[in-house]
């Protein structure tokens, strides 16, 4: 096990790689606790759970809305749970996001930690104290910023992940690769998918080199003035075709970050739009789809980052150098449309 | 015109005392901005509101639940608020609760400002940044501490204010006298509600100085782990029989505080109980009232301010002076026993 701390605005939180679920009694005391996870989780690992508390969610993200998170709190309020009561996030980014929200706002806030089972939730869901549910078509519509207390890594959870979850993950992986880190990115044009399914420490490598890069670009600007928005390269279309094709959201990313890759070509003369398409395909993505342009336009000028009529787009000058860039929406939409028709790449 | 700054954790609140709603385009802009209020203030003041983007919610505590909050982002969305859209809450402490509640949450968090229309919400409920709903019987159970950019106080809204809600508002002036300034609880003694209606100067310098008390204890103490807690003298018992009973918030905390008062007299040697009773029947509050102390002892169990079996207990030592005391059920419950049959004080 490796541990590592990162202090945010008002909370430490501490990184536990390499852990075990069966070491979560030495953060928090079972009589103190509720786990929340979801159906599929617990299916899976349900040994793994004895002497927890545990709420059971349905899974999936349309379970990430408001209904669930008042069920959540009818359920604490029946078990007695206090403000000394730890709710603890076992699951992808849905259950985190949810269970991170909840403590957010039950009696005003009380401790949270999450184990996240997934590599899009161990890399990225899990990490930066982004929490919230969705409200009709938008993502995260409603949240907060609130770090939680610790992050416990344990990779035997992975045993029981579909192979298109884990390229759903990758799709962050090479995110954070193109906007902050051109080693990582060399690293993986170098090496394949099931490389890092294969071998468990290659992979904890790649999972403590991610969750760290992350957390120092949150720890930099955690609410988001500046540096922060660089994370969301991919996901100005990403959010906006996501919930529209029933696109994974490494999905939704892969295709977002093709558009962000052509419009950094047109406005910030980036010249590796083929590199970034390449390892995106690499890594079992989609890199173009049909979709509604006009649609998506739509939604994108509705999502909460949009301020007025500018969109504050996340470009790349090269690969590992994301750069944030006021774009119109005149100046967004030719591309959009055009990448819209796969066979006009 | 009185302005003020403090700073607290993350936000410096500035209080403009003695202003008027006519000066609030000075700190907003309308293009920008939602004012959230309810029904009566609307019906009221609706000349104040013009040029004003305004959202009227139903009126009453009873409406201080999810399904407002589900109500008022929907109409936010519709609107097309973004993460620069301000809110500016006018109206009492359910208005300033929810509207607090909103912000913290739209987006993540947008911007918020108060005009408190009560006296309640000018001493108390819109200072310090707790903010929430009520779930079932349960008080603020799901909230957040955020503070506001802004108060602005316009003792004019006060004319329509009734009676009874003057007294209400007595009842946490009283309180603030109580726990922290003993020069300030001979002032009560000395003048009556009817001067403070009477003399805006004298109305002034009151809202100020207790608008200012509650301020220095939050600041001192934002996440209530010490100090804050004072500000809970009365609140106790208070919030425990407050819905079974349809009293209003002022009348359950005068009720409170004499039952603090009593177990002062019994854990404490405070010797001021008649003071205090006193004081409190000056300001039109009760005294006694016939409740049922098993259902309170329960409710109040259930209170998120209880941790497991001990409930921390604002008692005094003298006037001017709370002190916050672990006292057990046991100890509690003969005393609110006893008080709960007014013959028997």
């Amino acid at each position: 096990m490796t541990t590592k701390k990162i202090t945010f605005s008002s909370q430490t939180v501490s990184y536990y790689f390499d852990s075990s679920l069966d070491q979560l009694g030495q953060l928090t005391a079972p009589d103190n606790t509720f786990i929340i996870t979801d159906e599929n989780i617990y299916a899976k690992h349900a040994r793994r759970f004895k002497n927890w508390r545990t709420i059971v969610l349905k899974a999936g993200e349309e379970f990430k809305v408001q209904a669930t998170v008042d069920a959540i709190v009818e359920e604490l309020i029946e078990a007695g749970a206090d403000r000394k009561t730890f709710l603890v996030g076992v699951g992808g980014g849905v259950v985190t996001d949810i269970t991170g929200y909840v403590a957010s706002i039950y009696m005003r806030g009380i401790q949270v930690g999450f184990v996240p089972t997934t590599i899009l939730a161990m890399v990225d869901a899990s990490i930066g104290g982004k929490n919230g549910i969705d409200v009709g078509i938008y993502k995260n519509m409603v949240g907060l910023i609130r770090q939680p207390s610790f992050l416990l890594y344990d990779y035997s959870l992975l045993k029981s992940l579909p192979k298109e979850e884990w390229i759903n993950g990758f799709a962050e992986i090479i995110k954070h690769a193109c906007i902050k880190d051109a080693a990582m990115f060399g690293l993986l044009e170098q090496h394949k998918l099931s490389a890092f399914q294969k071998d468990k420490d290659l992979l904890n490598q790649l999972i403590q080199r991610n969750a760290l890069l992350k957390s120092k670009v949150v720890q930099q600007d955690e609410f988001e003035q500046g540096d922060r928005k660089l994370l969301n390269f991919g996901h100005t279309l990403g959010h906006a075709i996501e919930n529209s094709y029933e696109l994974s959201h490494g999905q939704a990313v892969a295709l977002g970050m093709v558009v962000a890759a052509a419009l950094s070509a047109e406005y910030r003369k980036f010249k590796d739009v083929a590199r970034v398409v390449d390892l995106i395909e690499k890594y079992g993505l989609p890199t173009f789809a049909a979709f509604d342009a006009a649609k998506a336009m739509q939604v994108m000028q509705s999502d909460k980052k949009r301020v007025k009529d500018v969109i504050h787009y996340v470009l790349l000058d090269k690969p590992g150098k994301g750069v944030v860039v006021p774009l119109s929406v005149q100046q967004i939409e030719p591309i959009v449309t055009r990448l819209s028709q796969p066979s006009n790449l």
